[in-house]
C-alpha cells in the first residue's frame, strides 16, 4: 500500500460532472489499496467570481482581505468533491490549508510555506480516510489566512508529498504529459516518458507552463517523484525525477515564450559600476530580468540589451531613462522592441558538442534572423522576430526531434 | 467609549451597494468613538448558490461536508464588508469563526456555541480595529468546521456581546423594529421602544420572526441589551431588555401563526398514564408540541386536543392512531385541522385582569369562533379558523392598542 498524492487544478473541478470525474480517479486509486491525499484549486468560475466581488467593492482592497476572501473558493471546491466520494460510499474528509498543517510565512497573496503540521493528516489517513485538501491557502503565524500566489496548488501538493514522503505526486492537468513542442502547434510532437527535475525547470521558464516552477524546485529539492498526466484520458503521464534516474535524452523539448520584450541601451561609459546602477534601478521596481547581454560598444562606451516579461517593459524603459539622465558626457540611448524567445532544453546536450550549430542551422534554413542569443549548460534560448516564432519551434523540432 | 456588537443579516449584504450602505452604517458606529464588532451572514445569493452545487452533486451529502460547504459563505461576506471598510480608510480585519474564538459542540448543521475564546478578538479591539467576524459558524474539538442552523447569526452576535460585554447588541433587519401587530396588516401597528426578554420570546414563538429565539434566550440569560433595527432607515429601534428596566406595557403586540394544526383525540380511557402513552410516542417522533388542553368526555373518558406545526400533523395523527390500536374496549378517535392562533403578549397583563375578557369580547365583535384557548402570564393564545386571522388580528389590535 502506498501513499499518493493527487493534484487537480480548477478547470478539473469546474462543474458537478468534473468533480465526480475526479471523485472516480480519487476512488480507483484508494480502492487499489492506497491512501489517497487529493489537492483541489478553486473552481475556475468561483476564483473569477470572487475577484469580480472584491473589484466591484474595492479595486484596492488588502491582501490579507483578498486571501481571506479567495481562499473561499477552495473550501467549496474541497466540500464538493468530498460529497462526490461520499456518493461513491468512501470514507472521505476535507481539510481546509490551516486543518491540513499548512504554516506560511506572512507575505499575503504570494506566501510562502514554512512548514506543515502533518498530524492531522496522519491521523485521517491511520483511519483510511480520503484527504480532500484546499491547495494555494495556508495560515500565518497570526492565524490568519494566507495564499500562495500562481501555481500555488500545484506547491501545496509537492509540499504535502515531501513531508509525507508520498510514494508519487500526480499532477492532473488538461495535457497527457511533458511533450517535446506545444502539440497543438507541432504535429511532430512526441509525450515525454520522463525528464529530469532540471529540463522541467528549463520548459517551465521557457514558456511551456505545465507545471509551476516552484513546485518542481521543491520536488527536486525534497526528491519528490512528480507525475504531470490527463485528468480526462486514463494513461500514465511523464514522470519528473531525479537526473542519474532518467536516461538523458539529447533534447527533451522546443519552447517559445512571446511574452518577452527586448530591451536596449547603448553607449553607456565603458567604466565600472554602471552596469551595478542600471540594474539596481531595475531590481528596485520589482523588475525581473530574464536574458542579459553585454557588448563592446564605440568610443570607451558598450550595450547592454536584456529582455524583461512584456508588462514590464514601460517600467523599465523608464528606469533607464531615468538613469540616462544621471550618466555624464553623451547620454546614452534606450529602445525596446517585443520579440519571441525559442529555447531547446535538455540534460544530454552538456556532453554533446554542436547541439547550438545544429540549432542556429535550422534557423538558417527557415530563413530566421536572431537577434540574441543565451546559452546554460542544458538550455540554448534564441530571441527571434515574434512573426518568426511557430515556423522557429517547428524547424528546431523537426531537426532535433522529428 | 462603548463598545456595540452589530449584526447584519444575508440580505444586508446582498450586493455591492448593500455592503457599501453597512460599511457607512458601521464606519459611523466606530467614528463615534465605540469599539465596533461586527457580525454578518452570508449573502443571501451565495448561500442558495452553494445549496444547489451541493445538490446536484450529492443530495444526501454529510453535515460535516455540507458545513464545511455552507461556512465559505461568510467567508465571502465578511471579507468583502472588511474590503468596503478600508475603502473609507479605516483600520478594520475580517474573522472567521474559529479566528474570532466560536468552539462548539460537534453536532453539524446545529452546533451549539461552547464557549468563546475572546483573545483575538480583544487584541484586535485593542488597537482599534473594527472587527467583522462570520456569524453562523464555529469550530468543534476536532478543529472542524461547524454552523449554528436557522437565525444562527443572531446567535454568534448575542454570543460576542454576552463574552465581550458589549454595551449593547443591535440587530439590523428590514424592519424598523419591534410592531404591536404586522404593520403590513393592520394599519395602526405601532413601533415599540422597549419590550422585555419575555415579551419578545412569546412574539417570536407566535410568528412575529423577528429575532431568532435561541438568540433572545441568551440574550436573556447574560443580560445582554438588544436593539432590533432598520439597517435601510437611519432611527432608533425597539430595544429589548430585562422586565424591571421595562415600564410594563398592557399588551406589547398581537401575533399570528398560521402555521398550525389542532390535533384531537376524543374518548381516551380516563385512568393515569393515557397522557403519557400518548405524548411520549409523539416524543419519540420529535414532534413539537404547543398548545395541549385535556377535557373531561362521556362515560369515564376524556378527550385531548394539541396543536402542532403544519409539516407533523401527519407523523402526529400516524402516532396517535398507532396508539388507539392499544386502547383496550372502545377504540378513541382522531382528528385533525387547521387553524390559526392569535396571541396577545404583554408582561403587564399579570397584574391586569379583566385582558382575557377584553380580548375575547372583540373576537366575538367581529363574529369570530374561538376554537380553543391557552394562557401564560403574559400571553393569551386563541385558535381559530384560518380564514379568520387577520380580521382577529385587526379587531384585537383596535380593542387594546388602537
Amino acid at each position: 500500500m502506498g501513499l499518493i498524492v493527487q493534484k487537480f487544478g480548477g478547470s478539473s473541478v469546474a462543474d458537478a460532472a468534473r468533480v465526480r470525474n475526479v471523485a472516480s480517479i480519487v476512488a480507483d486509486t484508494y480502492r487499489e489499496g492506497n491512501n489517497v491525499i487529493v489537492v483541489v484549486s478553486a473552481q475556475g468560475d468561483t476564483t473569477d467570481d470572487l475577484i469580480a466581488k472584491a473589484k466591484e467593492i474595492n479595486p484596492k482592497a488588502s491582501r490579507r482581505e483578498m486571501d481571506m476572501l479567495m481562499s473561499a473558493g477552495e473550501q467549496i471546491s474541497i466540500s464538493l468533491l468530498a460529497m462526490a466520494i461520499e456518493a461513491m460510499g468512501l470514507p472521505v474528509v476535507s481539510l481546509l490549508g490551516w486543518q491540513a498543517g499548512f504554516r506560511t510565512n506572512s507575505a499575503y497573496s504570494v506566501a510562502r510555506i514554512k512548514k506543515i503540521d502533518t498530524e492531522r493528516l496522519e491521523k485521517e489517513l491511520d483511519d483510511r480516510q480520503i484527504c480532500i485538501v484546499a491547495g494555494f491557502q495556508g495560515i500565518n503565524k497570526f492565524d490568519d489566512i494566507t495564499t500562495f500566489g500562481r501555481g500555488g496548488s500545484d506547491t501545496s501538493a509537492v509540499a504535502i508529498a515531501a513531508s509525507m514522503h508520498a510514494d508519487r505526486c500526480q499532477i492532473f492537468t488538461d495535457v497527457e504529459g511533458v511533450y517535446t513542442a506545444d502539440p497543438r502547434k507541432v504535429s511532430a510532437a512526441v509525450k515525454l516518458e520522463e525528464i529530469t527535475y532540471d529540463e522541467m525547470l528549463e520548459l517551465a521558464t521557457l514558456g511551456a507552463q505545465v507545471l509551476n516552477n516552484r513546485s518542481v524546485e521543491m520536488a527536486k529539492k525534497y526528491n519528490v517523484k512528480l507525475e504531470v498526466l490527463s485528468s480526462l484520458v486514463r494513461k500514465p503521464g511523464t514522470i519528473v525525477k531525479e537526473a542519474t534516474k532518467v536516461e538523458k535524452m539529447l533534447i527533451s523539448g522546443v519552447a517559445k515564450d512571446t511574452n518577452v520584450s527586448k530591451v536596449s541601451i547603448v553607449g553607456v561609459p565603458d567604466e565600472p559600476g554602471f552596469a551595478f546602477k542600471i540594474f539596481s534601478r531595475l531590481a528596485a521596481k520589482n523588475i525581473n530580468i530574464d536574458i542579459i547581454l553585454q557588448s563592446v560598444g564605440r568610443n570607451n562606451s558598450k550595450d547592454i540589451a536584456f529582455t524583461v516579461a512584456r508588462e514590464n517593459k514601460e517600467d523599465a524603459v523608464a528606469a533607464l531613462e531615468e538613469f540616462c539622465t544621471t550618466v555624464p558626457g553623451n547620454t546614452p540611448t534606450v529602445s525596446v522592441e517585443d520579440v519571441a524567445k525559442v529555447s531547446i532544453v535538455g540534460a544530454g546536450m552538456e556532453t554533446h558538442s554542436g547541439v547550438a550549430s545544429q540549432m542556429f542551422e535550422a534557423l538558417y534554413s527557415a530563413g530566421i534572423n536572431i537577434k540574441m542569443i543565451s546559452t546554460s549548460e542544458i538550455k540554448i534560448s534564441v530571441l527571434i522576430n515574434e512573426s518568426d516564432a511557430d515556423v522557429a519551434v517547428s524547424a528546431i523540432h523537426r531537426a532535433f526531434i522529428g
